[in-house]
């Protein structure tokens, strides 16, 4: 995201970045003083009751920035979201910004935060990336305290009959720790509890994190939390939370973490930030109650989902959208030179060379994702997100393809400039929702069998025209229909970096084949996850982590983030 | 601590309690606008900065609470801890507290949370007692990230020649989880890290934690965990931390846990809470930054250790004093008839039924740790903390076998009444340090070897009259000493509930043995480990835990906590 040489990095403008304080932002956003409550100076958790509060006003525009198939250093989706909502601020519209919040584990590894960029920043970026206030914890902690009691119950005489080769509750850490994947518990004899096969996921693939940004209140994550599935009995019945009896707990463990989270950008939008799964393991969108909120504390909701349309955009269209009660007005669609050139079949290391052919080409890549916004009734704008390197006949052709294609374009500068940078993309954007008329529709019926709804998303949204089951998948189709969870909606997990299952698949791929290797009941966040190819639920660390460079300096602030 | 059947309980007494806003504790401890950042409305962070712009000020008056040997309800250490601060206020000193974190394994298994009770409790109770402001869930973070790092290296091509057999840094949780005590990690191919056995510890058992409680600076931690020994080469060479260079790494994950949190007692005295060694398997004292700042701050800090003077006591006094160069003035040490009706032979179930001969039975388990108090040459006042089931026969034994043996002793009702049933103990213990002068020595000098320190505290502290060592510990105390690590102090690893390590040996076991298991260098912490007995760094849940009467309740208030 670096514009080039001669700009400051991300956290060196972000330290040189005057804050207001954050009753400030919250003043700007509407709230009462009984309605937030200080976390530091520069952080606020919202109450509930704003929503409850505010029930009578109408809702502003929801807008959803989402994006091609990106390369392995994004293509700026949070910079973008960040500096629209600065822009929209600058025309003078009440913008509200709802994001994610950043996984440790990555930010301890290779990838920056997922803060934005450059002057297109919701600070304070240190403390958000870092443990911010404590919601992924409390994710943690509330998964492993029920993995705790699952393994206690086993150990205290398994009452509920739970097969230990069956259960599915998986421990979590927010860390890059491939080395937890597959581990054996339990050893040590009859004293150290009971001998299974288990592993740990990235916090962000907990369900309960998926609850967290699903639940609508209290009562409904409580609810959701009881319906969780742990596994399953000798004879293949589903054991949930509630046959624990510990859905209270987990609830109050959360009680806290369940309130969004108010910041600011760069330019003083209010920003609240809430929830945080990722895109290609889980459903990659924000809290369901931090958007609600921002669209009855805006004129504007600027949201983001992870990755491409294929990913965090598919899921926040067809399940966040159902599971709040929400209608978007228009999506905001981000590429970059470099991304479509490596859709052309450049590789990664030369990517700062210009060529026109593989960006011809690689065109092809958003093109797909445009037809998949359209095929959901919604109206679009590219932004290309320009990088220092972009030449001015690069910029042109793009600007060729879009014409010919008939799409609204906008060449973005946020990162350099703010929402300064954006007030083109703002006023295409704030003319579209005028001119067309959203005609929003999900891609399947909650009606349809499971491997019909993966058939839809995979044939209308990845362009597949095959989809194969594992045998295992096959038998799990049939006992999840047998169970009555068909109708739930349907979660991939697909690697981010192609529209197929098949990272190395660029471009466009057509007449391609997606497998579907496993299903996982998430009852509790109310979808049946699919997991193709080799999709994995805990990352590494790399060779040399990001973790070398980070320090405190003299001062006591973070240094060396990113 | 139930005073009688028609009290409150400690949550419905902690939920009626009128908070003040925090900044008025703030300004009434002293600090500035600029010295305190808010966590909610009843928490805040101290800066580190207090200490240097408050460095010219005299410290005030350092009392240690300690106890006897405990029942497994424990005798109410924290209760009076809270409640003689809150008589000191009354008296119109100014008092400070200082008092550890509470982990949350045991709060969802069995224990109660660690913040008093009754009217003598520190609040936010149920914040307190679940995620507070973050700092364990800091804790286990970095801990984490570091074993992440070690199998990260192995993975990668293990440079550094570290035999995966002898790595001795654990993962941890803040859980009561014994699944996860031996476990085997990296299965599943060379994708996957190297396949070794690993294990969990519950988060107060950390390294990490000791050494944030140590610590008396930003500088200072970094320093102290770039010294952790991670495990040793195929050479036998320690690896420690900074040869694997993320020491700045580790210290920007604690840069905010490090800050000490205020909150206020029922009575409103401020209460600095910080830090949370379990004192058995660790050293069990709060930090010495929240004891600095509460000397600072107050004319009297009164701070607390884990479990009896044999733990908690003897750790405080010979590691935490020498770690924080303080020098405390009195000692209270809390006794129950029940503890010592237990200590003199009665069964559990049995205590409440008068017992006169097991009174004067089980007092010789509180002679023996007045002796000890005596050998760090500190005066002492005996805090009878009454129950509603002691009757007054009862009551007037253990005043005349206290008078018998001359010491100084105070009925305490600070359950019941908060700082008013704790003005007599004030009051003498005010008495007792204007009359006598301190001549507080620690028990050994740090030029005695290993064995000469362990020598001397089970001698002196417990009375012992041998120490057997494992094979392996005879062979570490060579090698511990070949590393130049022998002039640390040492960290006794010990069973609660007797001098001994034989959890059955009550009241006050003579000739009898320690068994040293095995020793662990804790270089950061800047002590040595001593695992005595079958000392359990993990606990694990109870057949029925706590958490099944956890719950939320209809106004989002934390419901069913004790």
């Amino acid at each position: 995201m670096k514009s080039n040489t001669v700009f400051k990095t991300d956290i060196e403008i972000a330290m040189e970045a005057e804050l207001k304080p954050i009753d400030q932002i919250a003043e700007k956003l509407g709230i009462t003083e009984e309605e937030w409550e200080p976390y530091g100076r520069y952080k606020a958790k919202i109450s509930l009751d704003v929503l409850k509060n505010k029930a009578d006003l109408p809702d502003g525009r929801l807008i959803l920035v989402t994006s091609i198939n990106p390369t392995k250093a994004g293509e700026g989706k949070s910079t973008v979201t960040v500096g629209l909502g600065d822009a929209l601020s600058q025309l003078g519209k009440k913008a509200v910004i709802a994001m994610r919040e950043p996984s440790l584990g990555p930010v301890m590894g290779v990838k920056g935060g997922a803060t934005g960029g450059g002057y297109a920043q919701v600070l304070p970026m240190d403390e958000i990336n870092l443990h911010f206030t404590g919601d992924i914890h409390a994710i943690t902690t509330a998964n492993n305290a029920l993995a705790a009691f699952i393994d206690n119950h086993l150990h205290q005489g398994n009452d509920l009959n739970i097969d230990p080769r069956k259960i599915i509750w998986k421990r979590v850490l927010d860390m890059n720790d491939r080395a937890l994947r597959q581990i054996v518990i339990g050893l040590g004899g009859p004293k150290q509890g009971v001998v299974r096969e288990d592993g740990f996921d990235i916090t962000v693939a907990s369900e309960i994190m998926a609850i967290l940004c699903l639940a609508k209140d209290l009562d409904d994550l409580k609810e959701r939390l009881g319906k969780i599935i742990i596994g399953y009995t000798y004879e293949d019945k589903p054991v949930s939370v509630s046959d624990l009896k510990v859905e209270g707990a987990l609830t109050l463990l959360l009680k806290e973490a369940l309130k969004p989270n108010l910041v600011q950008t760069v330019e003083h939008t209010p920003s609240i930030i809430h929830g945080g799964p990722f895109a290609n393991i889980a459903h990659g969108c924000n809290s369901v109650i931090a958007t609600k909120m921002a669209l009855k504390l805006g004129d504007y909701c600027v949201t983001e989902a992870g990755f491409g349309a294929d990913l965090g955009g598919e899921k926040f269209l067809n399940i966040k959208t159902a599971a709040g009660d929400l209608k978007p007005d228009a999506v905001v669609i981000v590429a970059t030179l470099r991304a479509l050139k490596l859709h052309g079949g450049v590789p990664a290391e030369d990517l700062k060379e210009e060529n026109l052919a593989a960006i011809e080409e690689g065109f092809s890549n958003l093109v797909k994702h445009c037809e998949t916004i359209s095929a959901f009734g919604l109206p679009f704008v590219i932004a290309m997100n320009k990088f220092s390197g972009d030449t001015e006949k690069e910029i042109a052709l793009f600007l060729q393809l879009c014409e010919k294609h008939q799409y609204t374009c906008s060449l973005t500068e946020v990162w350099e400039k703010g929402g300064a940078g954006g007030l083109d993309l703002a006023q295409k954007l704030e003319k579209l929702i005028e001119e067309t008329s959203s005609s929003f529709k999900r891609l399947y019926n909650n009606t349809d069998l499971i491997s019909e709804k993966i058939s839809k998303i995979t044939r209308i949204v990845y362009g597949a025209n095959r989809v194969e089951y594992s045998k295992e998948a096959r038998r799990q189709l049939m006992q999840f229909e047998d169970e009555g969870w068909g109708k739930l909606p349907v979660c991939m997990a697909k690697t981010q970096y192609s529209l197929s299952d098949d990272p190395s698949q660029i471009g466009r791929p057509e007449e391609f084949t997606i497998h579907i290797r496993k299903l996982k009941p998430s009852i509790g966040a109310g979808f049946i996850v699919a997991l193709t190819g080799d999709v994995m639920t805990m990352p590494g660390l790399p060779k040399k982590p990001a973790a070398l460079q980070m320090d405190v300096d003299a001062k006591g602030n973070a240094a060396g983030l990113f």
